[in-house]
Order: structure tokens, then sequence, then C-alpha cells
């Protein structure tokens, strides 16, 4: 009996401070682990979409800023584009702007075949876009292999229907009919191209070690902008999608390495002779600009 | 005494739960408020720039997919585009890539003055992007006024000095005239435009709720993207930048509201007639693309 008074203190220290770790455990788990935590609670975030700069910031902090020191140390040369006068360039201005104005995002695609010369032209003219500290952190993979095709789109679709089923819980019944539409996919093996867009969230250094991509994610949504002018140039048509969920999967199939995330996917091709569109309108100039 | 041992066991279970407490603590304060915690160690790290789109969709968890339903809603339209030969598909994706392959960033600025009318509709190209759940969430603050561009200039170049400071340390006194050649951004002052991209991360529906822009900073940059390329249709130059740490402040100089956050600052005008650029390559299109 003495023995065990001598002892309580003991045991209640090593109790309070068991019951001191499970009560604080959990928020630690969250910090490390958030991916699993909101994937749960709200499907339509993309996790695999987030550019985790920061997180690959902590393994190498000794980087370089976006406006890049390594661009100083090299020479420079002259530089030069045509000049236009003030009438050509007003006109070039408008020609261009109704040509980009034609494009939309069109879900109906021919299966007719498209040159492979036209779309590594298309390729090449993304790969001329900016990028932080020069880092051209971009991947194009172009599908036109059937079979690579079809397995992207039964993958697209089994998350697709995931999604939508955790998102509408009891009204998905009902509305399945409709619903469906969105996720049956088919212009994944009708398009004679996928062209899946890979962001390289870091590079390897010539020591082996890791050097972080700043801006990863904006530099490749530059370059998929430039991509899509250059196919609505040749007459292509596309529906830029991200989809939810797959990026991890596509990876693997695509055997992409780990530096590698899905950032959009987008079928290529001449739009189907019935091919629709909905009948959005674009905001007016005035809403989108202010002039200071 | 006998009271003492008696409360010794209640005193040591008050002193765990203090000492549980102080050591548990810490990590809940740094889940809630990271941007504080992170931002002091790598100021680098542009802490307004990442999409706070997880953030705002908390507030509101009744939002749409990036597929949008509401143009599901929407009457379909028939839709084409004038269908090119092959050769003349292929001789447009060269001369496009030629045009395109001609872009580099440029920090020497002509003070010409350029057509606004030529701006503008650069501007009504950039707004024909896609974006998810064509939110259109982009606003392009076109800046010309004088006094303005002075100011903007102030401001960035004052963040980028304590950002240059606080990252070389020791190194500052010795590097610093060939480092000041980073921060000082004369450009600012001398280019005709200084065009200021915001994404809008949330906007506001009907009945005054917040409705959360999903996908706005990837939206924004693909706009971005296709106004690139329109200012190198017309011979125009600028150089893609991400003012670090800036982009409250430029809000409130320009008095945008507060769901705008700055994404990217070009200035604007024809090349310097001196204009030089490093001499820099791209990568060939077998390190850009994989086909499969």
């Amino acid at each position: 009996m003495a023995l065990l008074s001598i002892l309580t203190p003991a045991l209640v220290v090593v109790l309070c401070l068991v019951i001191g770790f499970i009560l604080f455990k959990p928020q630690e788990t969250t910090w490390t682990s958030p991916p699993q935590t909101t994937a749960g609670s709200r499907p339509w975030v993309d996790q695999d979409l987030q550019d985790d700069t920061e997180i690959t910031a902590t393994e190498d902090e000794d980087v370089d800023l976006a406006d890049s020191h390594e661009e100083e140390e090299l020479p420079h040369v002259a530089f030069s584009l045509p000049r236009h006068t003030e009438e050509a360039a007003l006109k070039r201005s408008k020609d261009f702007y109704n040509l980009m104005n034609q494009r939309r995002s069109v879900r109906f695609i021919s299966p007719e075949p498209v040159p492979r010369k036209v779309i590594d032209n298309v390729i090449r003219t993304a790969g001329t876009a900016p990028s932080g500290a020069h880092t051209e952190p971009w991947t194009f993979v172009v599908v036109s292999d059937t079979e690579m095709k079809h397995q992207v789109r039964l993958l697209v679709e089994e998350e697709e229907e995931m999604n939508y089923r955790q998102r509408m819980g009891d009204k998905w019944v009902q509305d399945l009919a409709k619903i469906r539409t969105n996720w049956v996919k088919e212009y994944l093996d009708v398009a004679p191209y996928l062209i899946l867009i890979f962001k390289q969230t870091y590079g390897t250094l010539p020591n082996g070690k890791k050097k972080t991509h700043y801006y990863n994610e904006i530099s490749v949504s530059i370059s998929c902008g430039i991509l899509l002018a250059a196919l609505q140039n040749v007459g292509l048509v596309t529906v830029t999608s991200t989809p939810l969920n797959c990026g991890p999967r596509l990876r693997l199939l695509l055997k992409r390495p780990a530096n590698e995330k899905l950032l959009l996917l987008l079928p290529v091709g001449y739009p189907a002779s019935d091919a629709t569109v909905p009948d959005l309108k674009r905001k007016p100039l005035e809403e989108i600009m202010v002039h200071v």
C-alpha cells in the first residue's frame, strides 16, 4: 500500500501524458496530411492539381526567384520584331481577335484523321511560352493509340462517376439520366488525339538535387493558352478539361515520372459536322478591362 | 503533510495538462495561420499568389464543378470552323509557330505611343479564353497614366529590394551593384502601358452570396497565354512578371475589390531600338512532347 501511494504520482504522470497525446495528436495529423481529410468531404476539389511549390520548397531552400539569375549570366543578343504601321497593327489585332473569338469548347469531335505534323507544330508553338526562370516545366503527352485513348476514357469516366455520386447524394437516382451526360465522355475515344498536359513541379540539378520549379502551374497554363490559339489557327477544336482526381492514375498509366502532375486534358480534332455548343455570351470589353 | 500527499496526484494532473497544452498547442496555431509563419522564412514565395479556392470553398460549399451545369441548361447552337486543306493547315501551323517563336521576354521597351485601340483588341482577345464554368474570372487593368505607372514602379521596387535584401543576407553589400539591376525596373515608367492581370477568386450570386471561382488561376493564366499571342501578333513586347508580395498593395493602389488578386504584371510597348535579350535556347520538340 505504501509502495502504491509512492507510485501513484508517477502513474498519474504517465496517464496524463497519454491522455494529452491522444487529445492533441489529431491536429498534428491534419497538418501533415491535409489531402486525406479534405478529399473526402469536398471531392470536387482536385488535390492533385494543387501547386506544391511550397511543399517542395522545404526540401531545397536554395532556389532562384522567378526572375532568373541564370538568364543574367548569359550573353545578350540584339532583339527586334517586324514593325507594322499603325493601320496594319490595328487590322492584325482585329483579325486575330475575330479568329480567337470563334474558338469554343467543343465536345463533339470528328474522328477524321489530323496530320501529325500539324500537331507537332502546335506543340512546338506551346513550347514558346515564357516560364519562371526559363524552366520550361511542361510535358505534352500526345495520345493517338486507340487502346490507350480508351484506357484514358475508362479511368476518367470512373473517377467522374464517383465524383458525381458523392456530390449528388440522394438526388442521384432521379437525376441519373440528365447527369450521365456529364461523366460519359465519348470524345475521349473519338478524337484522333488526346493531349495531356503535365506540369513538372521540380527538375533535377546537375548534382542530382531537386530544383523547385516556381510558378510551374502558371507557366504551364500560359503555355496552354498559346496551344489553344495554335489549335484554333488551324481549325482544330478541343475542350479544356481538368479531370477531377484522375491525375495520379493517368500519370501512372502514361508512365510519367513523379515530378510531373496532370494539369489539363485536351481531346483534339476537327469539329464534328453536327457539332453544337451552348449559346453562351462573353463579357463585353468594359466588363473585363479597366483603364487608368 | 498528509494533506500535501493527498493533493500531490491532483497537482501532478494539473501540471501535466498544462505541459501537454503547451507542447501541442503551437502546431494548432501553425495550421490556422500558415501565411505568417512561412512568409518570414521564405520571402520569395508570394503568399498572395496562391489560389485560395480551397479557403473560400469552406464559406460556400454549394458550388458547381468546373464542367458547368449552367452551360447545359442553355440551348445549343450549331458550331463550325473554316476548314483548311491539309497543306494549308500545315502552312498555317508553321507560320504561327514562326511568329510565336520570335516572342521573347523583353525588358527594354520603347516609350513610343501604341494605339489604344490595338490594346483594346488585345484585351478583347484575351477575354476569349475558356474558364471554369464560364466564370471569365479576369480583370485587366490597363495603366497608361504616367503618375500611376510611377506609383506602381515605386511599390514594386520597394518590395523587390526587401526581397533581395532578406534573401541575400551578408552577401548583400558586395554584390550590390550586380543585384541592383534586378530590382530597378525602369520599364515600368517607360512602357506606354502596364497591364495588371487580376484573378477574381470569387464572384457574387444574384442572392448576394459568394460564388467560388474554381480553377480561377489556371483560367486567368490561359487567358494570359492568349494575350501574349495577341501582343506578339501586332509586334508588341512584354515581360511576364509575377511581382513578389506586391499584390495586396497594388490592388489597393488600383482600387480593385477584395475578390481580385494580382496574378501578373505586364509592361507593354514596342521593343526599344537597342533592345537585347539573353541568348537563351528553347527545348527541342522531343524534350517537351511524348507520343503514345
